[in-house]
């Protein structure tokens, strides 16, 4: 099964972090290098990459800040490394991988440090919580391709990224054959472009459907499940997850198909969904496709980027060790 | 209140139907001009119009087969109306419109005519019909309007036409301020650009969102109804109306908002779902929007043009003779 191009779209250079613009693929593939850790914190901010994609830029761009700090001394050094880190988790507010990214790295930064000595424990951190993140997707994703029958039709949406690339490659490996239907994922067409793109490298049959088309798709029996990442499960078992997640749940709920939310892990900061901010991005996004203008100029656009699935939606929580009912998923931290 | 430019978008010139091009409304404001029947129908295949605009554009295409048929004696005219009203039928197969329409004219063909006696009596039923929809488009308006609460906040679904004018409007008489979310409605972009742009027409308070925000907002309670046309309702209750409508009804009644579905009057000819055609159209459209490539062009696209909301998510069924409840509509014929 061929690697697609997405799994690896954020690389560590000698200077700088580049980032495979996913505006912009796979209709061009075009790569922002982002010199400093606020540049790649904008570049997070402006959606040049996003899923799992913002956890490798946080990665990596705390090696930025280290080797940019390695000329301090130790304490301003650590210093600037944690201002790099807030920066970096406050360029997006929902999901939780900004803040695991950093503490990957910083976990490494250990002690009165600099010069090389912090470099190198920086880049160590990164590539550890790399590993980690790719380990923990291809458990989670073989979990997840257990669970799916043999020939399964699956509805996703969105672009679950390596949660999504971990699943079709385990279900490969236990010889299952699965197609997807996939929705486009207004306002940035996430699903038109990444999904469907990604899938296609990877040899999967992919059928692509608008947003509005997916409870008529769930109801018509043309599915067997509801697959989707989570940017974040709660202890009681709500799924954050981009918008549109919730519609489809209710409708998969509705019509009796079942919907699998993938995670690595609960988040134990967040006992409920209160606990989760929910960001709410430029109105004028929706306003437009791909940057042309495609509304009325006389309206103003909503956009929350995240819906909240309460539990009663949910059927399994899949994550690195294992599927969880949602009403129980906090039993993943025993 | 203004009145909204679409309020009239398809009229009868003296040799041709002008029909306002919807694909590009309101970006541009072009007239196709339709000088046969044939032109006419393939208009409305092609979404020159839409939703009540195929109404009228049927009406008048019926007109332009009464000229064309008026050399001919009367049995051979009367044979060419019946073949233009079959070819203006067969342009879409699931709204009731289209066969409404042409029947409106045929009433008025009665007895062996021809020449301008023919042409006159097409003219009059086309009038008749144009006249009796705008009624029933008003009565219902106003019986939606009543039952909108002042300041109501309402969900509509890609483009209600005339229904929606007639019930702002109706809203606007009865001194009750309304406010809407409209989804954009792809793959047409319906909500975006027709019903935004006649929203804000009217000085209605208009935010638009994606197809997938809905669920988002009716959990969120910002708005207290959901109110779309029907395409079609079935005797027992089935609101067949454009691909999502399914997906917001069952979303709704997840979250305690109501739903209103539009209709002049329940099908006798539909007594349940399974008798209600659903048009499929072209994959590619979902593919692209306003004409450019948006998603991968490694997938295939899907295009179920309507979906089929059982009766258990629809709260009333709004007529010209007044509100229903879906188990009971087909009182409406009593």
């Amino acid at each position: 099964m061929a690697r697609p191009t997405l799994d690896e779209s954020v690389v560590l250079e000698d200077d700088a972090v580049a980032i495979l613009d996913r505006r912009r693929f796979p209709f061009e593939r075009v790569w922002v290098r982002c010199a400093t850790v606020d540049e790649v914190a904008v570049a997070i901010e402006d959606m040049v990459t996003q899923s799992s994609g913002p956890y490798f830029a946080a990665l990596f761009g705390m090696v930025l800040a280290a080797r940019a700090a390695a000329h301090l001394p130790p304490a301003d050094a650590r210093a600037a490394l944690d201002r790099a880190g807030g920066r970096l988790i406050a360029s997006r507010a929902t999901n939780n991988h900004l803040r695991k990214a950093v503490a990957a790295v910083l976990a490494e930064v250990d002690g009165p440090i600099t010069g090389e000595e912090l470099v190198a424990a920086a880049t160590r951190g990164a590539v550890k919580g790399d590993e980690a993140y790719r380990a923990k997707s291809r458990a989670l994703g073989e979990y997840s391709a257990k669970l799916l029958p043999d020939g399964a039709r699956v509805l996703t949406h969105c672009w679950a990224d390596a949660y999504l690339i971990e699943t079709v490659a385990a279900a490969g490996r236990l010889g299952k054959d699965v197609s997807f239907f996939c929705t486009e994922t207004r306002p940035y067409l996430q699903g038109a472009r990444l999904t469907a793109e990604t899938l296609a490298e990877m040899g999967v049959d992919t059928t692509l459907i608008t947003d509005g088309m997916g409870a008529s798709v769930l109801q018509s029996g043309a599915v067997d499940v509801l697959l989707t990442a989570a940017d974040r499960v709660t202890m009681d078992g709500h799924v954050v997850n981009k918008i549109g997640t919730l519609g489809l749940a209710v409708a998969a709920h509705a019509f009796g198909v079942p919907f699998l939310a993938q995670v690595q892990a609960p988040d134990q900061a967040a006992p409920t969904a209160a606990d989760v901010p929910i960001e709410y991005r430029d109105g004028s996004e929706v306003l437009h496709t791909l940057g042309v203008r495609t509304a009325s100029d006389k309206v103003r656009g909503h956009y929350p980027a995240f819906d909240v699935t309460p539990p009663r939606f949910v059927t399994t929580i899949v994550t690195d060790r294992g599927p969880f009912d949602p009403d129980t998923v906090a039993d993943y931290h025993r």
